[in-house]
């Protein structure tokens, strides 16, 4: 396990948590672990003990989890800037998901469960910090939810990418997107063929796909399409770069 | 707004968070508000400013949003032991649903923004308390995903009964449910039809509805049903119970 190359953390890291709360891996001993791994490499599996909180810098993570009568679902797709593990908050927790590495040589930062829990206690900052994260988290999952009944298959994958696109309101984008097409389609809910006939329709509002490659040519359009359909509508992150 | 009876907190009052932390209210001028609010009383709009942080004593709260197109979905059913408007938690935030009372005389227990975030400032036991609240939230959110593409629709009904007969881990059990069809579909994500049909099937596992009153008659035999088809199977909250 994390058998990925090991280095200590360098400055040119760079990922909200860690720019704001530079003591967070200033003051542990020994400092925050990057790694980068390979595709495919598990980097914990449901059940593990959670040790640490995982920042994804630069690729790509899937989060799975099997039922016992064997079916498999994607809980997470997490790429730059986004948050895995969060149960390392909570003392004598376990991983509710296995993660593993989908896009190559993806760049991970750990923390330690122990060296982040002692800072939450002691910096009142940090944990309204986490916990607006939490609650973020938990935003998006009941969103996603929501989603699964006010929303075409074709406007949830358009969500997908207009979340790609970040904070960019307007213009075109190229994407890439190393995720096999059933891993995205498990994600959002929907069978591969389903996924297939909806990145066809989407061609409507100038989004094309080649292979792992997604040109979104007219980002306003796709939300025109997306977004009328959602209850956040003008107050998602993506959007709030509207102004 | 808030126009239900108000009374100062008593003693009788029985939520665990305000059980583990007895100061959360004792130390609020004016105390914590316990109302007691109508059928049909809406207690906060989506948008408004989130004042409160609210946990339900006993009876039913349905927590809904609109989609610009006008579609309504219920993002959440709230009972005995539940809390909601936790974005009452962080400096100027909105609350991102509507919360209206559905059963009558529910119960409900107010705690100001800007007492608990003091509290939780100078309490790293509370926030840490709160954010494995937080964390549960986002757990339960994404396992309703999920359970969207694992279980069939008899099998999410039956979830959601197991989850009413909390730590009962066997034996029967009558719930009463005061919850128009329609509601629960939509907290389901389900039609009303696949509902009335999932109702007729969980007869086989001994299950009788009549009217808002659900009769479990065998809880084993439901868990049977629906828990092997879950990847919490095992580890849920209702599960615990089973030791």
């Amino acid at each position: 396990m994390n058998s990925g190359y090991l280095h200590s953390v360098s400055s040119i890291i760079s990922h909200p948590l860690l720019e704001e709360y530079p003591a967070l891996w200033a003051s542990t001993q020994p400092p925050l672990r990057r790694l980068i791994m390979a595709r495919d490499h598990h980097i914990f599996m449901h059940g593990d003990t959670a040790s640490s909180l995982w920042l994804v810098i630069s690729g790509w993570v899937k989060l799975i989890r099997q039922t016992p009568d064997g079916k498999e679902s994607v809980v997470g797709l997490c790429t730059d800037g986004d948050m895995f593990g969060e149960a390392a908050l909570f003392a004598h927790a376990n991983y509710p998901y296995t993660a593993q590495v989908i896009g190559n040589d993806t760049e991970l930062v750990a923390m330690p469960s122990a060296t982040i829990r002692d800072m939450i206690a002691k910096d009142p900052s940090l944990s309204a910090r986490i916990m607006a994260l939490l609650n973020e988290r938990t935003g998006q999952a009941q969103l996603k939810l929501e989603q699964q009944s006010t929303m075409s298959a074709a406007q949830r994958l358009g969500c997908f990418l207009i979340r790609l696109c970040q904070t960019q309101a307007s213009g075109e984008r190229l994407l890439r997107i190393p995720v096999e097409k059933h891993i995205l389609a498990s994600y959002l809910g929907m069978k591969p063929e389903t996924l297939s006939r909806s990145q066809h329709q989407l061609k409507s509002v100038h989004v094309t796909v080649d292979g792992h490659e997604v040109m979104v040519n007219d980002i306003e359009k796709l939300r025109q399409f997306v977004c009328n359909s959602c209850s956040q509508s003008g107050s998602c992150d993506a959007e709030e770069a509207l102004g």
